[in-house]
């Protein structure tokens, strides 16, 4: 039989067959006070977590091509249906295959629904029962979005992971505010997900500012309505860090242990650190490739800025430890000469370096806690950093 | 005997040893009325001629790393030693063991002497009998070259094939200023050759306008002194084509047959035809990688502009005859966007296309040399790009 199969269907054929077949499912193998250990199987293909998810807002993770992603052994990639709606369009991208093929990415992508991008971004932002109107940054044109539109839109592009239509407050807001936020966003989680037609796995989002029973009762409502996921929003915008980790911790105590739980948006590399302990499964951030484009390059001591006139003559890699192929083969001195020089190369190379420092640092996470010794990895983890603190690279 | 050695040397060494060993030359296959074909030999490896060689004037060939260049078999790099003496400083890369080094190249480096520049690119050039001073283009510092340093630059970059210091008029010049550009770019070639201490190629640059007799003396002189190979410079600066191609033709009459010719900067893909048909071995321009940044790509029918509206629904590749990365993945309308959202990715894409359009131009060539069928290449060459002007893309 097994021998006839490929007579019958082309490989192509079978990565239908496959994705038709394959549901959203997270399995939860291991938890502990230290964190938790699963993975995420979706219809392109499965994730590890603890995740981390590099951000490809427009279709593209900035400056990197897919197979620059698969080198790295990038599991998921994120992309913005705010971004794509706007240009080039969610029909371009359905009408030519979906985001998989548009952008040449054959893993997992999640997309955010847009919300977070229509409150930071746009002007004259009017929030109504039905819907939030804005107008678009890029030209000023009106739109509507509606829970219903941001699932039809994310449908469109394709995604595997999709988002519900939240609310997004600025910090400080008062706590009458964040209450009909919490009640607004939950709302439209429910629309949300009577609007689903695809098999698309569907998150909600949790809201409630830095009030905990505010963050409670956004929480309760979403796993009554019931989602495939759960995120963490409304974090790291202005708040202090302690309140931050409190949220979170308290969050994660609330929500299903069988079911992901996605920290949106923050991912320093201590945010994974301690966003790992305190129960989260996935992370994403701009912060790997945005800082790739400044000359800020991570490493297991702390942020070098390869722009500093010390590294002008240096002849060893970012991280004499690091194995990605820009520290491989090019000194510090040649990646300060291309940055300086505006190179487009800089940015390529950066890039590269960072994201697979953020990656590999997941890989160790996760074996760390595979391990039982995560506690002894975050102390070398920290211990490292305030030897970096000195400023005396290895 | 041969067991033995990989015990004494390392392949490190093998490739120290190949290095010292092997001295530039070139080696000329078949030569016809349609053009030429050979080979170069360098301590970096062999190259086919016709011969393109994409620019990377700061180190880099704009927006790709050497893993790229080498999928596109890209045979020689064009670094300019006018551009790396500013930024990062010529002392630097020799302490870093060269250029291939420094750049993570392993194969051949021509660098340019670094004239063109100075007189294209620097205010107050004060022109004397000893050398040019130039203040920098980037911080006004001011710099005296002379024909020794030029070369002593080169030498210390690592360079596989060196050019000598030339003077490089304005189009149009009097015919009294022409000739004494090409007296001094003479007495410098010669001082540049005297100068030299190591083993790289060095190639004279003939000057002279578009004089034919002032051509005559330069290349005449050039040949007494002796070179590895000729130059044609100072062409495409604003005369007519008419003009470029006789005296190119002219030129390449004038020089030794088993020598290669090398036209500096021109290089259109009908450039590299015409000059091909008058017995030019080697070229360089900017133009692919350049226009690769601003959206423009090239095909047979003539350049495609990716930011045009008609593709933004696109699903073919650019060109699907073409088999580069980019062809094989990613559809215009996909490319369109990119460019159009400004992604780094774009300029990655676009610049992995030209390149290699330029160099399956080039093996082209070349095949259809050996096969003594080049003008009925060349005749479909034109016919392709006749009927892509009628704008109406396959």
């Amino acid at each position: 039989m097994l021998n006839v199969l490929p007579k019958l269907c082309s490989f192509k054929d079978f990565g239908v067959i496959y994705r038709l077949m394959v549901q959203f499912r997270f399995c939860l193998e291991k938890e502990t006070a230290e964190g938790r250990v699963g993975s995420l199987e979706t219809p392109h293909g499965k994730a590890l977590t603890p995740l981390f998810m590099p951000v490809g807002s427009h279709g593209s993770v900035k400056a990197l091509s897919p197979r620059e992603l698969e080198e790295l052994c990038v599991e998921v990639v994120l992309a913005n249906a705010y971004h794509l709606y706007l240009r080039p369009g969610v029909e371009v991208i359905r009408d030519l295959g979906g985001l998989h093929a548009f952008m040449g990415w054959k893993g997992p992508i999640l997309t955010d629904s847009g919300g977070y991008q229509i409150f930071s971004l746009c002007k004259l932002v009017r929030l109504m029962p039905e819907g939030v109107e804005f107008r678009s940054h890029l030209d000023g044109s009106l739109h509507l979005f509606t829970p219903e539109r941001a699932i039809e839109v994310q449908e469109a592009l394709g995604a595997d992971i999709i988002m519900s239509l939240d609310v997004c407050l600025p910090y400080p807001s008062e706590k009458g505010r964040v209450q009909e936020a919490v009640e607004l966003t939950t709302r439209w989680a429910r629309r949300g997900k009577g609007a689903r037609k695809g098999k698309a796995a569907l998150f909600g989002i949790v809201q409630g500012g830095v009030f905990l029973d505010l963050r409670r009762k956004s929480a309760e409502a979403l796993m009554e309505i019931g989602f495939d996921g759960y995120a963490l929003g409304g974090l790291s915008v202005g708040e202090e860090k302690r309140q931050t980790w409190e949220v979170v911790e308290f969050t994660c105590g609330l929500l299903p242990q069988d079911q992901p739980r996605y920290l949106m948006g923050m991912g320093t590399p201590e945010d994974l650190v301690e966003g790992v302990r305190r129960g989260v499964d996935m992370f994403d951030c701009v912060l790997p490739t945005r800082c790739a484009r400044t000359g800020e390059l991570f490493t297991p001591w702390g942020k070098m800025n390869i722009k500093n006139a010390r590294y002008a003559r240096d002849p060893d890699p970012i991280d004499p430890g690091c194995d990605c192929y820009t520290c491989r083969h090019f000194s510090r001195a040649y990646l300060r000469h291309l940055f300086m020089a505006r190179e487009l190369l800089a940015y390529y190379l950066n890039t590269i370096h960072n994201l697979h420092y953020y990656l590999k640092l997941m890989r160790e996470i996760r074996r760390a806690l595979q391990e039982d010794r995560f506690e002894e990895f975050r102390r070398e983890f920290y211990r490292l950093r305030e030897e970096g603190a000195t400023e005396v690279a290895p």
